[in-house]
């Protein structure tokens, strides 16, 4: 492995060139915490390089976070600082290019009051829904990618040494993220064209269900009429194409809400809420889960299906193979960016409305009824493994293999 | 010396409850530089165990700054991101109070182009004008302090070796603060209350002007009509008490611009513009420099005095003893919080207006008629010494001694 700054260097490249795709005389607005500060000063770096006409970074700081939660007034968590989801929102509008660099320590605020988590974690989502919006709808190029802190590394490797923790993660995400390659921007370029080209294909054959078949796995989950197949690579509202996450390894669509039949386990664990759930069963009726075991946090689970109507149903489908950088590391990274990409999964929760022809134009009502999945909630569950095999379910019922013990077979 | 997490506590406990004197349920914003985030933390923790109801910190980086003059295109530092000085703004009209933590590399854009940096200083300059006018009106209760950083304490220590530099910065800010006294808190109080004591007395004499005799040093300034003094101590327009600067040494108040007569000689070096200005004397006629002459940096003071009519009249007469702690340190700090504050200094330039009862209702050229200074420059020139003797010149010609020897004589 080249030393870190170099190896730091190359993932700024890709995220500025692939990612973001910064575009000549573009604004950049880089979001990271102050223990990524080596790659945010590199992504700046970048992005100048590749013409951006400014480059600014918003800054956030763990411990400043948790000071709140120890020492601020227990009243006083009903109000988040409106400023900064404000500024988002301006230069999103006013063009410019989002950088999101993601670092949390998964345990950051373990001990804290949980009503008071929830309670800040309320108000910053009302307060930053009207950037949730304008990411949905791509109103720029954004791109989400990660920085090891130590914080995050002891959590991944707590058997290593914690002096070694941090160089471990880093070489994780290194591998996960193809920079390993003699030319990593060309690498992800030509991967994430490989992922467009499968998208192309499965909507171009409309199947109307895929079948899961595994150890305790037998299920067969209809796709949503006016299904589409998308890659993280996309296109923002002003035509500018970017990969919205660094690494990416899935293709996925919107299933139909009212049809999964049969029972799904999972393959890896899943962090929920600060509890992790693991070795769990979900039973399938008419696409609603009717029941649902888990060897650890069985519970918590539950919890997470009882949300609303719709947690209890399923939201997105997403295919990953077996052998994935991500997957193949066999780590928990406690990180969606990581985590989703490491198996196929399926999501609980809220379906995501670019991924149905048309849904943007519906209103709840109208597009539960179209098969589309409303929610509180998005959970990505893994249920994906070596031993993994799903089909394509043409109109007229004939099985076509898109996976074969976990490989790609189309 | 307590270790340096003890040294931070305190430190940020003055900035806190001394400083800025945060309110119960006020909101606090905390300007600091990545370098500073050891103490913007201590602050944010204290600001919080002070009652404040939320405080945040509005984070920069001396390297990102830096990057954009390495690779930004040259034709774009005519901008500056408005979303900075308008979050000020809009926080200290809610109410927030503000504290900033000086840390800055004094060479940091040395060997960048000038005409760059002088074009994003004034782009910056004209965005930050709307906090700079709440800020000298005191709408808010406000305090700049200063962390150490390793760049900084290379420019004040260049022959201590590179690994004890930044220990030996603190060390300095830590004695200028007086937090090696065992109660910093109670100290700071009483200090600011005698320099408070001090200005209110010579506001009572209402002296004709000051006349400087030391080493090559004979002057004699008029104070102008409605001239008042003050220390760092104020009280914001919301009514709460506050102490601009920590560390703070001095008293002053407002010359006349048209009165000043005689030579004064430099006892310190004045850091101008990048440059060095060394062992330099002014003649003034009728309030104006007439001569300057300087062992080293010649020309860049006579640039500075050349800058506009009033760069080369005074607009401030500070008064500081000789045995304070920041003068007994010998130190060039670089850096004005602690420079003005270690010798008896008077400004070239611009006058502050609250120095003159009723000096903010009058337009400019009714403030010059009054005798007040307008420049776009304010450089503070240090003249105070063992060897300095001040006297006051009453209505009728009487001289009352102020220092004697450099040290307070009344």
């Amino acid at each position: 492995m080249d030393p870190l700054d170099t190896m730091l260097a190359r993932y700024a490249d890709v995220t500025v060139r692939v990612g973001a795709n910064v575009q000549p005389g573009q604004e950049v607005l880089v979001r990271a915490d102050l223990g990524a500060a080596p790659l945010a000063r590199e992504v700046v770096r970048a992005a100048y390089q590749a013409g951006a006409r400014f480059a600014d970074v918003l800054w956030s700081d763990d411990q400043v976070t948790l000071a709140r939660f120890q020492y601020a007034p227990r009243d006083s968590f009903d109000v988040a600082p409106a400023w900064k989801p404000e500024t988002l929102a301006r230069l999103i509008d006013e063009g410019a290019a989002l950088i999101t660099i993601a670092s949390e320590d998964p345990d950051l605020l373990r001990g804290q009051p949980q009503d008071l988590v929830a309670t800040a974690q309320r108000a910053a989502a009302r307060l930053s829904q009207p950037v949730g919006e304008r990411i949905s709808r791509s109103a720029t190029n954004w791109v989400i990618v990660a920085a090891a802190t130590d914080a995050w590394a002891a959590k991944v490797f707590p058997d290593v040494p914690p002096g070694e923790r941090t160089a471990r993660l880093w070489q994780a995400i290194f591998e996960a993220t193809r920079l390993t390659r003699a030319d990593p921007v060309s690498a992800w370029r030509t991967h994430v064209a490989r992922l467009d080209e499968r998208a192309a294909t499965l909507n171009a054959r409309r199947y109307d269900a895929l079948h899961y078949r595994g150890p305790g796995t037998d299920l067969t989950v209809g796709l949503a009429p006016g299904h589409r197949w998308f890659s993280a690579s996309m296109r923002s509202a002003r035509g500018t194409p970017f990969v919205a996450n660094l690494p990416t390894e899935e293709i996925f669509t919107m299933p139909h809400r009212g049809r999964a039949e049969g029972v799904v386990r999972s393959t890896r664990p899943k962090s929920l809420a600060g509890a992790l759930v693991d070795d769990f069963t979900l039973t399938f009726r008419e696409g609603r889960v009717v029941e649902a075991h888990a060897a650890r946090g069985e519970e918590v689970l539950r919890q997470l299906i009882a949300t609303d109507e719709g947690a209890a149903r399923l939201g997105e489908l997403a295919l990953v193979p077996d052998r994935s950088p991500i997957a193949r590391s066999g780590l928990l990274f406690y990180n969606t960016l990581f985590d989703e990409n490491a198996a196929c999964h399926i999501a609980l929760g809220m379906a995501l409305r670019f991924t149905m022809a048309g849904a943007d134009q519906l209103d709840n009502e109208a597009f539960v009824a179209a098969g589309g999945n409303v929610s509180a909630v998005h959970a990505d569950l893994m249920v994906g493994s070596a031993a993994l095999d799903i089909d394509g379910i043409t109109a007229d019922g004939r099985a076509e293999p898109l996976l074969r013990a976990g490989e790609w077979a189309f």
